[in-house]
């Protein structure tokens, strides 16, 4: 069975997992105070080239979103996110459950844009009873977004100009970050996420790690006591030593970039068998998440011999289905499923 | 100056105020165990028609709904609501702050019908991934709506077969009920409300109360230990006779009716002025509240001798405006808004 | 049957309830808006003689608790309190349903001592793996507290400077501050409270009014958006006029404070007649509530004529009991009691 | 230097971490899902021998506490709990966060007792104003405790007895299960405790895994949805297997216990040299954790060469200090230990 169902199902790249069995029987500091810990924050610093940046470990995406939102947020406060958002659709009101109101946009292809994020913060202000709302409190954007697309630099330099002029944070979901940053079309480099932002994470589970995702504030905005806070959450590893040392691995040679990469690459060779085949895209994906729409029975024929991803009904008989690359994905599968489609 | 601009701008009753003094220097006991909340629960019931009501008595609307939504809803479930809905917008986040998700459906004239809350619920259910996702846990509704509208017999009974199918419960929010009953164009009675629900309130604070909501639970079906959730939310008052007796007089003498009924005939008069100046309505609400598109400039004018409510901008020019009237508006008034429009 | 059981058995002062009555059908902006509101702030901020502060009126105790505290605390602070505090025990767990923890210390007949306070805070610092715990975030305590007892101005005193030195704030719990304040043992005033912490509150509910605490913010200090708080906990009256007025009342023409001393009289009237026939006190309380130890028989056989409240089991053949006067309590009431005891 | 300061200074386990090392490269299904979790699944389930068990995959002890806490109780509802409980004082308040109050009893030793559970509730049900308090709902220990003692079977069968009396789930924090198991004297095994409660989890984090937790619900008695309620927490990792894999090896021939027996044959050995150098021990404790009294000077000497974890104030000039074995300890670094006393 050929696996294209999502950018989870390897364990860790080789080398990651090579570190990890190097360092095992070391005796070393708890919570992530050890030396790799140490080592990968100053690696990820230098890669952000952000000398005013905090970097802390956390595990998956849900608990860094949570962990974030929670942290930055006042009470009255709620977070703007595309009503596609991964926070707002798929964390079972994890945000919800620290007790904050998403503000949901409707979406262009996963994203929202500077005016309209904009047209909601004057709209909210310029109502008479706003005291009775919940007030915008910071706006989260994923980079790539749900539907793999992605943020051209102006876009998010005006998102980042509106933030700032209503003094809330931006907060970029980089789940997918490598997956972004290496598309052929992006023109962001992560010394650019990191300026245009005041705190995002480099996700690791997805780009090579067994699990961990790195937040970065940029801005010395740290929110106060955060490893309290962390801890309270109960997302704070006894061993850091697991996401301290799979960072470590993931920002030395490059390695992070290179396996992005590598799934771009592969991205762009399924892309072009589906073209190919002349499969119809539901939209145009410029990174590892390829959307195409199949009729139903093509879907369950094709699911005999390959695995991916049901994403939403498209009509009474077709389905929008996802295929997926990640850094593990080996170029002779891309070949075996050009023979199946 | 003359005043529509919402439904609390008076105190109590007169007949309400009278029994607070009357009762005043009374020794009763607290938190709601005194013989006036007694009474007021007994004569509730009566006028419900319904055995298995438990009754409660909140001070306002907002309170209601929380503390209602959060002894429903398990954690990882969420209320439907029309996205219009007072929860939604208008409660500053009362329910996220709980800790649960607004799952918000695109309204009409403020109502959602039967069978989009089917589809939203059979397509949750239909997602792969929905273990990942909020569970609908309740529908919630307003009668009348927030535009002011209200539900025929036939689209409650529609919207309760749909819960009792997927086994939620239906909750109605009457901060305006009786404003809603005593509609020329409603065919629902309060026992229909008490039998088509599963918990709803009667507002006192909108219709002849100080303040004060009377929660009923229809169907012998009151969360375990509601009055400590009740104290837990700070929302037990000590001298609970605040409540208890100020119900106890709206229900005597079919009072709340009657004083509703006031309500709606200056509702339908305020209308014919409205009409007759040939004033364009926003929509069609056979409730104490009603919505007209002013141009702006008319707007300011207007404001010089009588207080109305901006609801929203409705163009560049134009915006929506909201008439309301309530048990206490006087027949002069209207007459004397006749003259000024 | 005599009741003294606590104070909260009658409505409110005839002054108080008069003033509702003269403006009830006064049209009034809602959400404490109103011109009484307005009045009652500049009333309450001049006999605080605190040009500093911000008054706003909340309904009942518990409420006031919770929303001050979850106003005021990070989310990995916590409260400290004596383990007797109202929070502690007798709130439904209403401060952890924010979120927060409540940091008990051993109470001395209710109080805590500003030595103590300090010495949890250092030794908390200390602790090397004080991460992972709860923040000392404020102060709490009651005046006067649950066994009725009052600080003197040098230990408030001392209380404040510890607070100030660690930069957390002081909240003083006033729900029967009138009481306290007109004890005869009192060394401490209105303007003294106001200066001596930062942030308490004026309790109504136990002291001439139907419902309401007067929460004043002594130093500037309110937190951001606070109306929006209060509307998220269910705590904003539409008809804020229905406190406003009524603290209006309370502090004309001295009421508060002359109607707070009635009751200390009372209560001195009740002390020499239970010491006069020989019971034996608890402890020794200054204010409105007095704590006698009874045979469980002579309890039972007085209940019969006189209601009060059994406050805890002294041994297998003793109790506790709380007999309360309050505002309301008549001169003949004690003198028949007299003849019971 | 010599590292005695905890028991989660290593990786994992040699067996554990091949094990990663083997199933790295397969394509496995996400959220626990795979094949490995089904394997450990059903392998704990046979050694716990529970039929009705249902077996979940956290990654830490704060995690597992907090997930599972907030599962079982309803909103007025707190966990009795020794004071010094890890949920009491170490875990950031992350209890409390999700809104439920620890109810804590005065510890012996770390444990608490049957008959003292039992006091509390009966008096919390005998108190008339139980109704405005927080409902015992559920009782938390720890086995071993924090100060590394057990429970003995018949204690264990106690306190269970009082759970089922009043109906309230007993859950064991096994976050050092292995180290309890093993002890030499001990009467329990794993079927006892799995027997004797309704919810525990089999601690890795601390034997032999880099991180993770296996929670065990022993009778039928999986809370609703659990999956989404564990996402909701931000506790559901994407790469489940992580988990999957290392219990699967833990519990792979005996390889849990063996490596927990290994620990206390450590702890023996490092008894008998801290009572051999003549040490004071602070408590006796039958597990892998050690607590002795040392002079301050002493303290600072020693720490140039090896390491320990300070635990609390004895007196001005003595502190107690903990040293712990773990399935990581060498016995030659017990040899060194003993040149270094």
């Amino acid at each position: 069975m050929l696996s294209f169902d999502c950018d989870y199902v390897a364990g860790a790249h080789t080398k990651v997992l090579q570190k990890l069995v190097e360092t095992n029987l070391e005796s070393l500091s708890g919570y992530g105070e050890d030396v790799y810990c140490k080592s990968a924050r100053e690696k990820i610093k230098k890669a952000c080239n952000c000398e005013d940046a905090d970097v802390y470990f956390l595990t998956g995406g849900t608990q860094a979103n949570l962990v974030i939102i929670a942290s930055l947020l006042d009470s009255y406060e709620g977070v703007i996110s595309a009503d596609t958002g991964h926070i707002n659709g798929h964390e079972a009101g994890a945000v919800e459950y620290t007790g904050h109101k998403i503000l949901a946009l409707p979406h262009h292809d996963g994203k929202i844009f500077a005016e309209e994020i904009e047209k909601y913060i004057k709209t909210f202000y310029e109502n008479d009873s706003h005291s009775h709302m919940i007030f915008p409190g910071m706006v989260y954007i994923s980079h790539p977004t749900e539907y793999g697309t992605i943020y051209s630099k102006n876009e998010l330099e005006k998102i980042y100009e509106v933030c700032k002029k209503y003094e809330i944070p931006l907060f970029i979901d980089g789940a997918r970050l490598g997956y972004g940053l290496m598309s052929k079309e992006s023109d962001l480099t992560l010394p650019d996420i990191a300026k245009l932002c005041d705190v995002f994470y480099i996700g690791g589970t997805k780009v090579g790690a067994l699990c961990g995702e790195a937040v970065v504030f940029t801005k010395n905005n740290t929110p106060k006591n955060f490893v309290t806070r962390v801890k309270q959450h109960g997302a704070l590893l006894a061993k850091g030593r697991l996401l301290g040392v799979q960072f470590d691995a993931l920002f030395s040679d490059n390695l992070y970039f290179e396996i992005s990469k590598h799934a771009i690459e592969m991205a762009e060779k399924l892309k072009s068998v589906l073209k190919e085949k002349g499969y119809r895209f539901f939209l145009e994906s410029p990174t590892n998440q390829q959307f195409v729409i199949l009729e139903n029975k093509k879907m369950d024929e094709l699911r005999k011999n390959v695995s991916f991803c049901f994403w939403e009904k498209y009509d009474e008989n077709h389905s929008v289905v996802r295929f997926a690359t990640s850094w593990s994905t080996k170029e002779e599968d891309v070949e075996k499923l050009r023979k199946i489609l």
